[in-house]
């Protein structure tokens, strides 16, 4: 991959510098049946009439990769990670044919490419194998000679030779590194949102959509439960230097941009706001203050394969310490279950306390870096709703709290209130 | 392909000199549904638990490359057969890995493989791509690690890469090459005909099943109507001199072997008979008895896209020429308009006659090289049934009369019985 970035952008498409190399990324439910594979072919068209060079990286159509995870479930209870990928492959080999197909019967030059064929070149586990390295040059070779590449994403073949998927949101990780290795101008993430908001429009109806995020700011949001996009993928897009906007497949309005963050986002304090609802606490209490601890605890959970999200640990004014975590509502069984044996070994004292019908809200901003005073603000707002706050944990961008799960929406509201997050910044 | 055939067979898999290499290849019925696969997965499964290496070639499920067609016909009226190929040969992908996932589940290693990870090289058009060369090195690897290998039938990629499938008839093709590259012991083509009979039993219903029979024969009876395999699979397992055996998928019952012939062979004059229905007859009369007339004549046809197949000609009593040929009768209207203004141009006489409601019966056997008198005793049968002959041709191992199509069931009754076919030779 480094080695292809090493290549000037500009130099390897020899033509007017107005005219761009696109990447498009179009998700399951946008090629979701026959007329919607054409009108993505008239979106694709109209781009590659003003003279770009368009590279479109496409999902299966919705529900086919279902129906052939339900296929492979007949023939076997615990089918194969390795068969499975052969199979929920050709969900996108068939979207990319059909969508070529329909870009030349409106004219256009298209080709459709497999991920082997686009290079892709993965590593890891089946079904959720990470992209090792891209080799662009056919691509480029392709588009070079006028084609519209249409291009399988979530999947790519392993070192042996062996057909991988992504795993969830391989499809945008897919057109990440495609756009990476040809240098593109633009990368657009066509999704059913219209880009990235300042909170859950359903339950903040001010919400604004935001022209321009950090990688890490839309990180933070991810991490709390605002999905527009898997992680890893925003990870890979920011490790590569690849911006990209986030934009509606149904409209033509201007979506988020996901970019390297710079000094003028740093004026806005709080970006967004993120809630996460059925979140559950377990708290162990009475714990020997001796090292050694916490890491009993935390093993116990991991073997139990359980998330963790916030950690929060004091001494209480007995000497004795507790931890507190959280996690989603349908783990705790698990973690009880996991917890108790161990915490009868710590002392005798011991004692597992748990508690579900909570939510978490999260603020995130590059800006709380050189501001400061967010957190009081933050807090002030929820006491003037008279919302309790449990936890709280912080990161360098993001400040996290429990409160009421029912107090969710009302606690979401007020604080996008108090940072004016409906009203753009000068 | 000729450098892999230079290896010894019996080296390349150090072990049990009584096992042996399989290569089976099962067609869409026999992987038709569920059920289906998981018979053919135990039927695979026994061959592995004997300790042969087993290599089993499928087809797509039967309707699905129908299913597939028709959505591309959903993209475009004349969709690209490039496209069509990506498209088409998902089929394939979904079986080899639903066959894959039902070995596992019974226990046995099994691994699907692409065409263009079983090294199938292609070549020429989209759709109908022929097989170029075939690396069996990573097959012949997986084989001795002890897989099964589930290989996709009918897919192959270009020396650019791209996806071509290789027409009608392809997984058998895909089957003989890939037994060719293993130097496979046996090569077993799983069908829903239970071998090569003497004629087609539903006609004749003594019909007899037959232990052998030569390329040749094979490629002859293929050419008359015996649609057991296309005819360029059995020629290229002649040049490849892979022996394989045409059995059902629904019994054990032994098949047909298809191979060399030998001198045994010959000693059976007549091997089958075969019919073609709804074939016609075109004359022209009062041609010129000039060289470049026949030139002309099938030039027109040729350029018409017209397959013609018995060319009978001679000169009548006034000295003109008349030549006849055969078509199949839905190609009579389109043969007459090719023929309207060449014959014009060939004298103001001559005269297109045309005749529909005709038969074609041949005997086909490699014993009629060192036998003479076949010809008269197929007259003398048909004769005796008051069958009047038409058009007659031969070639070195064939003759072919036609006749009224009513009455074509009863002549190959009669023939049959008169060489005595439904009895095995001594």
């Amino acid at each position: 991959m480094e080695k292809i970035l090493a290549l000037n952008a500009l130099s390897w498409l020899d033509r007017n510098p107005q005219l761009m190399v696109i990447v498009q990324k179009y998700g399951g439910t946008s090629v979701g049946s026959f007329d919607r594979i054409r009108n993505v072919a008239q979106r694709v068209k109209a781009l590659h009439d003003e003279g770009h060079s368009v590279a479109v990286v496409v999902s299966a159509m919705s529900g086919v990769t279902d129906k052939l995870i339900a296929m492979a479930h007949e023939m076997s209870p615990n089918p194969s990670e390795r068969e499975l990928d052969v199979l929920v492959s050709t969900g996108e080999q068939q979207s990319i044919a059909l969508l070529a197909m329909a870009l030349q019967e409106s004219g256009v030059p298209a080709l459709s490419i497999t991920g082997r064929q686009a290079g892709v070149r993965t590593t890891g586990s089946h079904t959720r194998a990470r992209i090792d390295s891209l080799d662009g040059a056919q691509t480029r070779d392709l588009l070079e000679q006028g084609n519209v590449l249409i291009v399988a994403g979530f999947q790519g073949v392993n070192a042996n030779g062996h057909i991988q998927t992504l795993g969830r949101g391989g499809s945008d990780l897919s057109a990440i590194a495609i756009a990476s290795s040809l240098h593109a101008d633009v990368c657009q993430i066509l999704t059913d949102v219209d880009g990235v908001y300042t909170a859950d429009p359903r339950v903040v109806p001010d919400a604004r959509k935001l022209p321009e995020i950090s990688y890490d700011e839309l990180l933070e949001l991810a991490s709390v439960g605002t999905k527009v996009m898997q992680s890893r993928s925003v990870e890979f897009a920011k490790k590569f230097g690849v911006k990209f906007e986030v934009r509606s497949s149904l409209n033509n309005n201007p979506g988020t941009i996901v970019t390297e963050e710079h000094p003028n986002m740093e004026s806005v304090v709080i970006r967004g706001v993120s809630i996460e609802r059925s979140q559950a606490r377990v708290t162990i209490t009475s714990i020997p203050d001796q090292p050694g601890m916490s890491a009993k605890i935390l093993n116990a959970l991991a073997a139990g394969e359980i998330n963790i999200d916030m950690i929060v640990s004091n001494i209480a004014s007995d000497g004795l310490a507790r931890h507190s975590f959280t996690m989603h509502t349908s783990d705790l069984g698990r973690a009880q279950a996991a917890l108790q044996p161990v915490v009868s070994e710590l002392s005798p004292d011991a004692r597992v306390e748990t508690e579900a019908g909570i939510g978490k809200l999260s603020v995130v901003g590059i800006g709380m870096r050189s501001h400061s005073g967010v957190a009081a603000q933050m807090f002030q707002a929820l006491g003037d709703e008279g919302i309790n706050i449990g936890m709280i944990s912080t990161s360098e961008i993001k400040i996290s709290v429990t409160v009421p799960e029912a107090k969710i929406e009302d606690a979401a509201r007020a604080v996008h209130a108090s940072f004016n997050l409906d009203k753009a910044p000068m």
